[in-house]
């Protein structure tokens, strides 16, 4: 199918172009049903740039809006670092999509009809996967362990989400009256598990705090429930920023706070930022600002005000879905396309009034490679691939046994007629034994394995497997085609 | 068609894309016709180096020889200077192929299919072309005025190569009787035109000469007749060298030999070679290696001889043909394809009698971009392209002229008729005047135009155009089918 050609790349043997040639047809055939026009971009250009360049030279109306275009190419991850073979290959084949709309309505109305036609290629090409929410839109994932991604599933319903930016349903502590806040003295209880075990309270009713810095030297001090976990990349979507470091002692220090037993009680000149838990319970054990010292009975919003309050846990397996309340679960699973819905552009158009108005943009992604190497991890048993019929390099493997002139006669003639009946064919002709030929076509994994020997030329009739079941069966020739049929292969 | 996209690339718009697409199954089918096999390398190997890759991998024994191979994808110019748009763009769309042999034998015998599936692939592009002949096998060019190369053509048999490398026959100078030398004073005559008037004899009855020098120093004495100039390309090929430079004085003095007055007669320490038209001739006027002085009557071998007899002479227009005699003309034209008789690889298999033998490669290309601009080139009118039927973006041109709802009515009902009949429409429902419709459909060049207006509803009624006649038909729509049938365009 492949062959190794380069640090993390891959030749298409004949057999994997065909394969890949029937998933690019799947392709087209989706795109023209929902009106996509085919291009063919240089690589010069980023993808982005050369759509922005011709949306701006070509579209010029209100009229030829909304519009979509893809195209089908080479195309090269630059960021390469070899990892999985076909699943994350440097070069791969991708299909990269674009759709431009005069309004963001427009754009949203659209959106459905490609995440089906996307969802129709999978499911023509035989492939489970699992549609991710993302920020500005959908991903399509695979599961299987070679993944580099760890994605957040329901077990229930169809909830999916990368795991750093998945929700979860926060369990909730049963409100009790606010009590009186007071000093306690907690010796070596710099963590919160030692700091629970301590004083005999459940970790949900601690508060924790991370104090952070930004590149500006902004101290953010970060609270949640001791029974949850800070996710970094929640915390920075909610600040809108790139980049955010663990403060320094110096740092948690000149805003008041003391190391170890800290909290967002009594600090200065920090930004205060709180995980929607934080509403979730009360009469917290949180630090004192005081070295060897925690407070009881402290309380939001009472005892301190963040700056916001919002969602900044870490879902885990087993935390409950935001949905539907079933346990969630942690899976690798590996990135097959994507839906984005995109921004303005700066690309104009004339509306109806001939005014100017931007050109929205929706971009979507395929990679064909990973595509065709989850068809093979989900398609396949001990002997090799079981292709679906789809997708396919053929759709028969033709077998001949022996070194009877009379046999192989036959064999050529029937490998001519099944070309003939519009079935595509890979005719095994080489000099090799049986179970050679045998393991290769199972290898090799065509739906259907006819084979022509000296025992089934005696009877005129034809020996026919399917890749996928494991009896053999021997039919009369004549039979063939209509049983060829009622397979439909074809 | 195109977009121009960057320096010297283009972007195929989906018109453009899907001419490309119907050169490609050209080409494809061709191939599956002479047993080729499709596959995909990456871009990261430069194409030989990944075929000898391939081959060392998967070539063992000789029953899997011969063999061809071949793809379609993306390429690129490294030593790119823009040029001539898209007939020499930086990137362009490529088919190569490689065929794999036990012997040189077989890859003859295997060379004219390949030949004739490219002759084939132009043929059904409705190109012509003209096969030029090269060192190690055939070129295919059209000639155009945009060419970066020149090219010799005989104007009456298929003789054709690239100019530098053109036989010619040469003019035959009758054979005199050989006279005595003589020396005689030419003040003055540097030139051999100079030399020519001053003795009053034809140039032809003189030699010229010309030094040159190798990079290790060595002077070459190139001998000519004097109305016949030297082809640094054939010397170079002769002398099996990649460069040679024109000798300096010093050089020139160091061998005994005279600038202005230089002959090969009585140098020393200097390499001789002589284009084959001093045979052509005798009592020839040549420099005396004495400022000043010439010899008359100087014949070969009698008065000097070279290391090499050889052709070494630029043929020119006018010249006669080596095959035929006629007129060879010369012409700038641009290479579309090559195929090269290749060499024994480092590559081995085992032969019958299981022994390593070196694998013989074949190496052929197509550029597909060159091959689309040159039909456009090969086929338009003023008023814009001519698509030849095989590779037209689409079959017909649907135009529905007018505001009549009706009207409209009936074309969104035709346009979904021809779909149904399997024709590729292109439907321009703009709110665009006749003029303009009719314009961009000349412009856009599909080859059937059908339009529906206010006037054939009421006949019930289309009219049809083909794009390469000059008159318009209307015909009943009843009778469509079958007038679309008698023109085959599907």
């Amino acid at each position: 199918m492949i062959h190794p050609c380069g640090t993390g790349n891959y030749t298409y043997l004949p057999l994997g172009r065909r394969v890949l040639h029937k998933i690019e047809q799947i392709i087209r055939q989706e795109m023209r049903g929902i009106a996509g026009h085919e291009l063919l971009t240089p690589h010069t250009l980023a993808s982005q740039e050369a759509a922005a360049d011709l949306c701006r030279a070509q579209i010029e109306s209100y009229r030829q809006l909304p519009t979509l275009i893809y195209q089908i190419r080479t195309d090269r991850r630059d960021d390469y670092r070899l990892r999985a073979g076909l699943l994350d290959a440097q070069e791969f084949r991708a299909q990269e999509a674009l759709s431009f709309h005069p309004d963001a309505h427009s754009l949203n109305d659209f959106y459905p009809y490609l995440y089906q036609a996307y969802v129709n290629i999978f499911h023509a090409c035989g492939l489970e996967t699992v549609a991710v929410e993302t920020e500005g839109g959908n991903e399509f994932i695979v599961l299987c362990q070679a993944g580099k991604h760890t994605f957040t599933l329901c077990s229930e319903c169809p909830y999916a989400a990368h795991a750093e930016e998945a929700e979860f349903a926060r369990r909730e502590a049963p409100r009790e009256i606010e009590r009186a806040r007071e000093k306690v003295a907690t010796p070596d209880c710099k963590t919160m598990a030692a700091l629970a075990i301590f004083l005999g309270v459940p970790l949900e009713k601690t508060l924790k705090v991370v104090f952070y810095a930004t590149e500006e030297g902004e101290v953010i001090i970060a609270t949640i429930r001791g029974d949850l976990d800070i996710s970094e990349a929640k915390l920075k979507k909610a600040l809108n920023i790139a980049d955010l470091y663990l403060a320094t002692e110096r740092e948690i220090v000149a805003v008041g706070a003391v190391p170890g037993y800290g909290s967002a009680i009594g600090v200065h000149g920090a930004k205060l930022i709180a995980d929607q838990s934080v509403l979730l319970g009360s009469n917290f054990v949180a630090g004192a600002n005081e070295d060897g010292y925690h407070l009881l009975n402290v309380n939001y919003p009472r005892d301190f005000q963040a700056d916001m309050v919002t969602d900044i846990a870490q879902a885990r397996a087993g935390y409950a879905c935001p949905r539907c309340h079933h346990e969630l679960a942690e899976t690798p699973g590996i990135e097959l396309g994507y839906l984005r819905r995109g921004q303005e552009t700066p690309a104009t158009y004339l509306d109806q009034d001939r005014k100017a108005r931007a050109v929205v943009v929706g971009t979507y992604g395929l990679d064909l490679s990973r595509l065709m190497a989850a068809v093979v991890e989900q398609h396949h048993d001990q002997q090799g691939i079981v292709w679906p019929v789809s997708i396919a390099p053929c759709q028969i493997h033709l077998v001949v046994l022996g070194t009877d002139q009379e046999v192989w006669a036959r064999a050529e003639e029937t490998y001519a007629r099944l070309g003939d009946w519009g079935y595509e064919v890979l005719y095994d002709d080489r000099n090799e034994s049986a179970g050679v030929k045998f393991n290769d076509a199972d290898l090799i994994g065509v739906p259907v394995r006819l084979t022509l020997s000296h025992r089934t030329l005696q009877e005129d009739a034809i020996e026919i497997k399917l890749r996928w079941q494991e009896g053999r069966e021997t039919i009369g020739l004549d039979a063939l085609p209509k049983e060829l049929e009622k397979l439909s292969v074809r």
